[in-house]
Order: structure tokens, then sequence, then C-alpha cells
């Protein structure tokens, strides 16, 4: 079996007609989901690319891999789906986005160049590389992405779009009259993208994942991993205006959220962002061409399950459709993601598993606690490895998949956000060990725990599904914030960073322990098996001469 | 200014004479207590060998580098007082002890040979390695210990000594007649050793020492590390008969402890260990052979400071003193190490700064809250480089021994402790997730938290300073526990593992936000300054032909 792990950047779990939009039509998506299990309850580990992105690949909570926020490295040998997947006798291979930096002094330090093979994965967060292209390419040294000219743009120029970065000028800018209308601004997000549909940035990475399943010889797992719906928001012809305004539902938000707010919850609201997708007009704009970019996007879905099937691979390949965190599009007056809504926080997940022991669940959806890392141990379970859980911290949903009755339910889920290089950091003025926060989620409730003296937010989801309404300073609720804690503080003990040892070592260890060499505790040889002291009874050998 | 890093294994905080032993006489180490600050209340990160050092050499809690148990591998690439040192233009030499487990999968995957410099470092922990010598040598696979010969048996077999393995013949055994008398079998502890003392293993290891003090080219720190005074119990000539049964101060333990005691508790004073120390006969034995182990340290350490003095570098060399844990020693019905009683987890820690800056500290006593780790902080800015607060999660000392104003007390410490191979941990049927302890202590009171469902321990250090009355369960202290247990948590929520980006890298990038590349939130270009998005705009540029 194949697996192909199919990843949306910022696509939200509720913007799918499969997960109830209104008017959104996802067919293809909607139809992996009907032959698999939509798992509704999903949590990211962390409501930010890169690190939500690093617990993926890692299969570990943000705090035990340590790479918090965009652009922190990953530090070198720390395990990945990668490794996990070579040592199951299966590739593991890249295609699009990952938000990977290389931990180059670690590297460095320990020699490696990323010219040589463990390099370069190294630097690729443990895959072999098909084509990595992170969606945002920035030219010249204040750019934030790697300045090595993407895959995108050298296929943009091979087709002729000019410039340094057809990217920018092309796939995410429109125009009004002669002038460029830049997707960043987002007065243009009705516009479309002055390119040709098929050039655009999702219709090319399914190119490449044709492509690469064409040569490819398996066992083989490709994580394809798209940039959209991500922003800027800005969509080619006809998804342009496929949606309009009368599509846009209506903002999830209150103002009373803004009335005594927590701190946290202040400086992100307080922000240009928030500012700025409070605003009807901008929602008005941005959600249609949201909508459009995932309409293309499920439309290359089409494309590529449509290969699949003309190839024979349906039947060996198990699909996985995730993205990597939410979009807020002004819901609870905030933009972006950053904390810990629904919205934000949670991601779509499908699973189709080709085999014939799914088919009791195809068609279902599952409300059970799912965390982003279990994607990752499933993956290595369904490549049939033994999930090593001495590192991989998620744990694998076959078991839902099909249906087994000795499956476990989660109590809760985890995520996590360091906001230290934020703005919202500086507005409270935190030290960057002091600006991170920890969401611990039941079916019921949901804590937001603010490092820096700061108070938590508390939502009750059965009675508030909304979340609009903070429970976590109001007296009443002390209990259920001590709950909430106790789950807290369990997995805060958890045993993270005992990577080298794993617990079949250890029972083993300890149903033989060494029976020679060291004895401990022992008065005589009269207290021991004979055996086990022998090397130490015998003759006095004698002193050498001289003494 | 050098920096002389002197471990001792298994030396008690009390049993030195500048720390209050009735009988014991320590004058060589006294004398550095007396021209430099002995730090009264230091613990280990954790009572057994492996775990504790690889927290000294990493500067980070045992659950933040994962070697939790001996012989559990340090993690390939993990950062430690060497690396830290070789940035700061400091070699890092090892004389001696380490208890390092190489991560032989990680380098492997990683392709670092354990021959090239790299690797070796990666080998041992760090250091570059004068002479690595682990003190235990058992032949055979069954060994527990590496099977390369020891340097030390090396030594032994140039001088004459007979046999494979002349440590365990010689230096760790007597004779009775004909026959061997083990030192294994404590009942032997008041036998000379059957070795020339000047051969015994601490003058061997301060013979090594002072040559390579006397080829070294500055700066350099030295980890001189020995095995002494850990068991097997048994000492050369004069010093088997230099203390007696008279010396041995009596037990502190209560039958009281072992009515209703936690399960933990029971576990390891039922195991053998601790029913054998519990023993009258044994303390008789062992101790008078213990304290004949430590009086021949001093005599080295005599030996060792007389030769800095007389080649000139008492003045440049910063001298520490410490323990990788204590010996319970039958306190408490233990034998051993393991648990958190202060005869296990408190150590002794001298440090002798020559600069004049720490004239005004010279001969007191600091009470201060003390832990393992601080003594790599100290060395890392003694060496004159800032310590890395993302890595090193020590702080240095030397504010408290220049007597700093702005010096910072810790509120509490921590010592963490895994069990799971431990005869305990079946006995009490524990899967190893939960076989682990985690003791956090103030200045008055010391509480245990217990994974599994195990109730704590709790200690009245204030009016309880012989931990004779466990509190754990005595709902009369319900409050305390809570607040020990604020404690515990707030340091589980530490950032342990953003180990590849500084505090100091974060604040310069929140208050340098990149300009360029990515515009969020905007409306419109007169949202934000125009050569931020000079960039997005201006013509349109034309798409290529026939489109």
């Amino acid at each position: 079996m194949n697996i192909l792990y199919i990843m949306f950047d910022q696509l939200r779990h509720d913007y799918l007609s499969c997960a109830g939009h209104p008017t959104l039509r996802t067919p293809n998506i909607d139809r992996i989901a009907r032959e698999g299990v939509r798992f509704s309850n999903t949590y990211t580990q962390s409501p930010v690319c890169g690190a939500a992105r690093m617990s993926c690949y890692t299969g570990r909570y943000v705090s035990s891999h340590g790479a918090q926020w965009n652009g922190y490295p990953l530090r070198v040998g720390e395990l990945t789906l990668g490794d996990h997947l070579r040592d199951a006798g299966m590739d593991c291979w890249l295609i699009g986005k990952t938000h990977m930096k290389a931990d180059v002094k670690g590297m460095e330090r320990l020699g490696l160049s990323p010219d040589s093979i463990i390099g370069a994965r190294q630097v690729e967060c443990g895959f072999d590389t098909w084509c990595r292209d992170d969606g945002l390419w920035a030219e010249g040294p204040d750019g934030p992405y790697d300045t090595k000219e993407s895959p995108y743009n050298t296929y943009l120029k091979s087709k002729g779009y000019g410039g340094s970065n057809p990217r920018a000028d092309f796939a995410n800018a429109g125009a009004e009259g002669e002038e460029m209308a830049t997707g960043w601004f987002m007065h243009n997000a009705d516009r479309p993208a002055n390119i040709r549909e098929e050039d655009s940035e999702t219709p090319w990475l399914t190119s490449e994942a044709i492509r690469f399943i064409d040569q490819a010889e398996g066992p083989w797992c490709a994580h394809v991993s798209y940039i959209k719906p991500h922003w800027p928001y800005i969509v080619p012809a006809p998804y342009h205006d496929m949606y309009g305004p009368e599509d846009v539902v209506a903002a999830v938000r209150d103002p009373r959220e803004l009335e005594d707010p927590n701190p946290v919850f202040a400086a992100f609201t307080g922000g240009r962002i928030g500012r700025s997708f409070s605003r009807d007009e901008v929602r008005s704009k941005v959600i249609p061409a949201y909508m459009g970019l995932i309409a293309q996007c499920d439309d290359q879905m089409g494309r590529l399950f449509g290969h699949l099937e003309k190839t024979g691979q349906m039947d060996n390949t198990m699909i996985i459709l995730t993205s990597d965190h939410g979009d807020y599009l002004g819901d609870h007056w905030m933009g972006e993601k950053d904390l810990f809504h629904a919205p934000s926080v949670r991601v779509p997940l499908i699973i189709r598993d080709p085999r014939p022991q799914a088919d009791a669940t195809r068609g279902t959806v599952s409300e059970t606690l799912t965390e982003a890392i279990d994607v990752t141990a499933t993956i290595i379970d369904a490549a049939g490895a033994e999930v090593p859980e001495n590192i991989v911290e998620g744990r694998s949903l076959i078991p839902h998949l099909h249906d087994n009755k000795d499956r476990k339910e989660r109590a809760f889920a985890i995520s996590e956000y360091d906001y230290s290089t934020h703005p919202a950091g500086a507005v409270l003025g935190l030290e960057p060990k002091d600006a991170r926060l920890f969401m611990v989620a039941t079916q019921d409730w949901k804590l937001v725990h603010c490092e820096g003296g700061i108070a938590p937010m508390l939502f009750d989801l059965a009675n508030d599904p909304d979340e609009l309404c903070d429970l976590g300073r109001d007296p009443a609720y002390a209990d259920v914030r001590a709950r909430m804690y106790g789950h807290l503080h369990s997995w805060t003990l958890r045993m993270s960073q005992r990577v080298t040892v794993t617990d079949g070592e250890i029972k083993r260890r300890a149903s033989s322990p060494p029976t020679t060499g060291i004895l401990l505790g022992l008065w005589d040889g009269s207290e021991t098996e004979p055996a086990y002291s022998e090397r130490y009874r015998g003759k006095a050998p004698a002193r050498p001469e001289g003494d």
C-alpha cells in the first residue's frame, strides 16, 4: 500500500461541503469522506504553519520538538516520518511545502554537508525531495523565506512569465487597468489573478504529484503539500467569481467578547490583522476568494484521484486529506490563526483506507478527539512498522478506521502557541519564555493556559459551541478549570525525550537484569546464586613482585 | 583562568569534616571550602549516576535530555559542556568517569564515525578524552559496562598485576588466607584491598590528572572524575582501618517510617539492598571502608592541589568539588541512592574562584538552593561565554561567589528518577512511563510526585529535618502539597527544547520584523509605508503570448 498524505495550508475545518458549509461545493474531497472516515474533532498541535508542520513531520508535540514558530530550525537529528518510514522499507517523498528551516549550526557542529544524502534529508525535514516549494518567495536578504529560487518560479519563467518573481507578479496579483493589483492588498481579492488557471500554484503542484506517481516504484509515501487556500487571497478565473458576498456566512462573533477581554485575546484582536478582518468589507472580498481557492483545490483533487483511478492505484493507496491549521476570517474579531478558537485550531482530517478492513467505517464521521500528530502515527502504522511510543507522541487512527473494539479514545487534546516574535508578545511586554499558550480541550471544555502570570481562557463547548463567552476568570468555574489544569499537568509530565530507548527495550532489561558484573547489597556469597558471583571467588591472585 | 571540575561518585554531602562529620577528617577538601564557598543545599538532578551525569554535562534536567537511567544513550547532537566551552575558546577534557553511553543508532543515522573527531566527541559526551574510565569493567557480553579494556586495567597490567581484570581481583578485592575476598561481598569491607595503595584507583586517576595538567596549554577545563568512594566498599591499607565501627554515626531512621509506607518507599526499602543496609553488621563494616575511601580521596586532593601550587597554577585555576549523588548507607532503611532523602539527593559542592572578586565570600557557606546543573552554567560563565538560556537550564553561581547584590535565588530545586528498569518498578507492576518520580524542594518543604497514580511523599524540612515523617497523604497538609505541586507544574511548563533559537535572536526578531515580502491584514496600500509595499506596485506585467 502507498500513502498519499495531502496537506492544504490554512484550510478551515468547516469550509468543505461534507463538513456542512452551506454553499461551498467540494465534491472530490466529499467523495474521499464518503469512502473513508472524516474525523470532525481534530486539533492542530499549533495554530501556526511552522510549528504545526514540525509536529506533523515528527509526530511530536511542539514543546517536544522545540521548533515553536515559523523559521525556528528543527534541531539536527530529530527523528521524522522519513526516518521511521525508511526503517520500515517505505520511501518518503516531499512534493510542496514543509516550512522546514534547517539547523545549520547543528549540522556544521556534526560535520553534515547539505549536499550529502544524510545532510539533504536533515535540511528537508527527513523527506526525499521531489520538489520543495514553501509557497512564498521573497527576493533579497530581507526575505523571510529561502532566497533560493522556488521551483514554481522556475516553472513560471519556463512558461514565459517575466520578471524575477512571477509568483508575486502573476500568480498572486491581478490587474487594475494597466496597474498591478497585488493580492497582498485585500481590496483586490475579487480580481482574477493575472495568470492562466493551469499555471497557477495548485494545478502546478498537482501536475508535479502526478509526475511523481507515474515514475514511483512502491511502496511510497508522498507528502503532497499545497500552499493554498493560504493568503494572499486571490485566485485565477473562473474561480475568482465562483462565489460572491452572498456566500459569506455571518461572522461568529459577539461584541461582548471585546468587553473586559483576556489580555492575550485583547492583544491579538487589537492588532492590525484582527481589526482588519473585523471589517465587513474585508470579509466580503476575502471570503469569496478563499472559497474560490478551495474550489480550485477540490477540482485538482478530482484530477489527482482520477489519475490514481486511471492508473489502477486507487485500491492500493491510502489517502489522507488535512490542513496545518485554519483561518479565523473575521470570526471572534480575529484574522489569520494564532489562537485556539475552532476556526483556527481545528483542521479537516479525512482518511480513506483502501483495505477491506476499513469497509465497515466508510462514509462515517468520527467525533473522537484527534490530534494532527495522530496522522504521523497512522502513517507509520500503515507502513507496517511499530509506532515507537518513546518518540512519536501521536496514536495511530487505524483502530478507528477498522472499527476495532479495543481502540483508545483521547481524554483531551493539546495545542500550543509561542507568540514571542508576534507583535502581541511585545504589546504585553513579555519575555520570550512567557509568551506561550497551552490549550487543553476535552469534548466539553477548552482551557487556554497563558504563561507570564496571565489568567486562562475557558470555553464551555457543550453549551457555548461558538466559544463566545470566556469563563476563564469566572469564579463559578474554578472547579472546571482545576479539572482542565489536571489534564494539562498530566500532559506536561509526559516522557518526551527518552528517544534513544524504547519501552520494549526497558521491559526486556527489567525482566532480565545482568547476572554478572555488579552484585549489590550482598553480605556474602550465600546470598546469591553461585554462578552469579563465581567470577569473584577462588584463589587470591599474587601481587606483583617487589611489593 | 583554567577550570578543574572534580567529581566524586556517591560521595554524601555530609561526609566531609567541613560539612560537620564528627570524626572523618578531610583537610584538603576543607581547605578549598575555606578558600571558596561551600554550597550546603545542592541537589543532584537525579539520584543515579548516568542520568545525573548527563545533566551535569548538558546543564539540562533529566527529562530535557532524556537519558533517564544508567546506560540510556544521550541522543546524538545534544549539546554538552564541551560544545559550549569550545565555542568560547576553551578546551574541555575528560579524565575519568562519565557513564556516557553513545547513541550508536543516532550516529549511524547521521553517518558519524566514532573514529572522527566529531564522532569521538559524540561518543564521549562532548569531551576530548585524556583517559576515560567508568570505574567498572566486566568481561564478556553480559557485562553492563563497555567491554573495551579500561585504561586503569591496562595500567595495572603494566605494573605486573595479573589476570584479565586486575581491577576486580586486586583493586576491589582483599584476601582471606589464600582465598580472594571480593569487595562485592560486604563482609569483606574491613579487609585491605590486595593492591599497593599508589596503584589503587584514586591515586592512579590523580596521576593522570597531574600528567594532563603538566602538558596542557590553556585555557582548559578538565573534568577529573573519580569512581570513588562508590562501591565496592573496599580500600587499600592504610585506609582500610583508619576508621572503625566507633566512627559509624547512628542511622537516620525510625521504625515508624515502615508503618503504612508510601508504596514506592515500600518497594525500595523492601528490596535486597534496603534490607541489607538496614542490618547493623553491614553498616559497621561498610561505613568505615567508605570513610577510608573518602580519606584516600582527600589525600589525593592534597597531592593534586600541591601540584597546582608547585607549578604556580593555584591562582589561575577555578576548582570545583562535587559528587554525582549520595549514598543512603542504611539511613531510612535504604542503601545506594534512588530516592530523594538528603543522604541520596544532596551532594557536596565547593567552588574556589581564584579571582579577587571572590575574596569577599571566601570561607563562607551558602544555603541558597542549588542544582547540579548550576555548575554547568557556572563553568560556561567562568569561561567567559554567555550561558545559552534556551539550552542550559542551570544558572551560573558566579554572582553568589562574587556576592553580587542582583544574584537570583532559586525558589525550588528539582530532581527526577526513572525506576522503570529497577526491580521496584516491577514490584509495583508499573509501565515504563509510570515508573517515574519528581522531587520538588524548597528551603522548607520537599514533595515527591509519583507517576502511575501513586500518592506523593511530603517532608517538612523545617520541623523534621531528618525527613522521618511522610506527610504525603495527611489531609492536614493538602494546602502545602498544592503549593508544592504549583512549583512542580510551573517547572514542567518550562521551555526546554527550543535549542536552535536563543532568547536574544527572538528579541532581535521581535524588535525588527521583516519589512518586505509578507504584508498581512492590509486593505490597500494606504495602510502601510510605501517602501514596504513598493515591490508589489507598479505596472501589471504582460502575460506570456498565446494567452
